[in-house]
């Protein structure tokens, strides 16, 4: 019954707190409306929502709300309808209704990723944003955010520039854009097979104190978040700590220390376990393995085909200067070499070999082990 | 007898690297002297180094080079004389002697911290350099720099805005200033009790290859190493690595990712387990700490005089928005609680909540623990 959860969901005082009450109370938005008043009365509710809940004064209202999403075409998905999406579904307090616009069911079949920030942002930020989500929905990467100006803007911007999906979670109604004049933004998201999902009711406007719980539909539908600028009191600070709550990774691109909106993405680094992003590979080699395996390239050049590993071993990457080529010939991916033996082998001075050895890990070719040792990567 | 230290330290092909097997096969300068010509060979020296040390040619040399450090007011230190500066003592290669001027004592009996970065610097990262270094002068920090241009020559004069003490190490001679425009930095530094440091004899001129040998001095002298701005091949992150085998701190400031100049200090946050810094708080948490409490505040605001517990508990730092405030409140530094029995006491929305708890998270007023659960630090 999609119409007993959509009366649930339209109920005043039912935010996810008490949706995650009742639902642990009694299992079903069924069974919720066949409870007694002192059994809705024991969850400490508002008296205004067991008021609703018991007289059903919704009932009319909720069909005539799917009615109406129907004929938006959008879908209504409800939490145990089976394509509930599956990361959202096991956060701790999921939205009970969800309204889904366009090819949503294909943009979560991809790996997600959520990049957020702030609304102030710089050019800087934006175009950090612009690039992650670009590089990364060219990869097949579905870039989610949360629609507002700034780097959300230009997250959504980056994935429709690579011609990949992006999914706009909103604060609003499906029928309420915000800000108004992301209207054409909206068209093309849909245009691009990406898609538009909600847990707000039809014409809910955009009022500040449901951004949060958006917020936790961001970073619940994705694999990992990454905020890209952030001030020290922001939403996207929230979005971050919501991501690590429901045990997401969490990402951070760092700034200038003297800028205002690099702050809270710095201390994301420093003091909350977010990993620092330099580029789009240091998203994905964070990812479950399997899915990073299938975005990262192979580790050497040109991959048109699989190499054996005495081509590997053999191949040189073109344009490495003269230290790095001869340092990387005189390493194995099996047996850790000391730098000791590197220098005499090589003839090169310490110095030389300790530039190489630095250049070398850098380029991510080789792998530094305790004891200066050191094996080539395969 | 610091004639054979100094003799040895002259000797053509006695780097680092041989000092240390030298010293290690004959445990001093005087023994090394009364070596046979076969038992140096064993050692796999360069064949005009063996003959250097068996015809002691530079005995004279050395005299005189003593006499012309004492003219120019530089002292002459050397592994074993009891004054020998003892975190460099501790390192892997240390230098056989130091040439050294000024109130070098008094410096390093302050708490010693590099700070370097690239030659080719940016606005930015010459202001942060200099930010960093004014900020730790002021506590009391000896600020150590190789005397470069760019983050160097910042960090120098940061300390020196100050009137704090800093150590300038060179690549050169004492007698050789480079660069030679530097050389009013040199009277500076002097002039504010600071101090010059080199291994190298007098009239050294500048050479590439002496530079590394100067960057495991500079983070071998320093409790820890803050990288301010680096290329993706620069010494500064050579001197990084080297701090990092001499098991000392390593920081980074980060920077836009945009920025060359930042690539390699973001890497080293990234990749390499640098601390990131945003402010010279950053730097002194990490040291050892009776040193991190001599250099940081208390938590709380006005501490002329100590406060109580129980006064600190009823302190609530002025100027807190009122949610923050309201959080405060509710949180013991003893008993954990629950982000939801927050919301319920506090009579605040979750996401009021969420975002006060965050923001006093920033301060350092509060820690999260896991679960959700939150204490007041004291």
């Amino acid at each position: 019954m999609i119409r007993d959860w959509v009366e649930l969901n339209m109920t005043p005082g039912v935010g996810p707190r008490a949706a995650a009450k009742l639902l642990e109370r009694f299992g079903s938005a069924e069974a919720v409306y066949s409870a007694t008043r002192s059994e809705l009365e024991q969850l400490r509710l508002l008296p205004e929502t067991v008021d609703t809940i018991i007289a059903r004064a919704l009932q009319l209202r909720a069909e005539i709300e799917i009615a109406n999403a129907r004929k938006l075409n959008a879908d209504v998905l409800i939490l145990d309808d089976g394509v509930y999406p599956a990361l959202l579904q096991e956060i701790y307090d999921p939205p009970i209704v969800l309204y889904v616009m366009g090819a949503w069911a294909e943009c979560l079949d991809q790996p997600c990723i959520a990049i957020v920030g702030s609304r102030k942002s710089s050019t800087y930020g934006q175009n950090a944003a612009l690039m992650l989500a670009r590089d990364l929905a060219q990869r097949g990467v579905t870039i989610i955010s949360g629609f507002a100006r700034g780097i959300d803007a230009a997250a959504h911007r980056g994935a429709l520039e690579a011609g990949g999906r992006t999914i706009a979670v909103l604060g609003t109604g499906v029928d309420r854009i915000y800000p108004r004049d992301h209207k054409k933004l909206v068209d093309d998201i849909l245009k691009n097979r990406g898609a538009i999902v909600t847990q707000f009711p039809l014409g809910t406007p955009p009022v500040s104190e449901n951004f949060p719980y958006r917020n936790r539909i961001i970073s619940g539908l994705s694999l990992g978040t990454v905020v890209v600028e952030a001030a020290e009191n922001s939403g996207s600070l929230i979005t971050a700590r919501l991501a690590m709550e429901q045990n997401r990774e969490v990402f951070a691109v760092p700034g200038n220390i003297t800028s205002r909106n690099s702050f809270g993405t710095n201390y994301l680094i420093k003091g909350a376990g977010a990993k620092l992003v330099q580029q789009w590979q240091d998203v994905a080699s964070e990812l479950p393995p399997q899915i990073a395996a299938s975005l990262l390239p192979p580790p050497f050049g040109d991959h048109k085909r699989a190499k054996s590993l005495p081509e590997k071993l053999a191949f040189m990457p073109e344009g490495l200067p003269g230290c790095e080529t001869a340092v990387l010939r005189l390493l194995s991916p099996d047996n850790p070499a000391h730098i000791d033996a590197l220098v005499e082998k090589s003839r090169l001075s310490i110095s030389d070999v300790t530039a190489a050895l630095l250049a070398l890990e850098m380029r991510e070719l080789i792998r530094a082990l305790p004891g200066k040792c050191f094996v080539r990567k395969m």
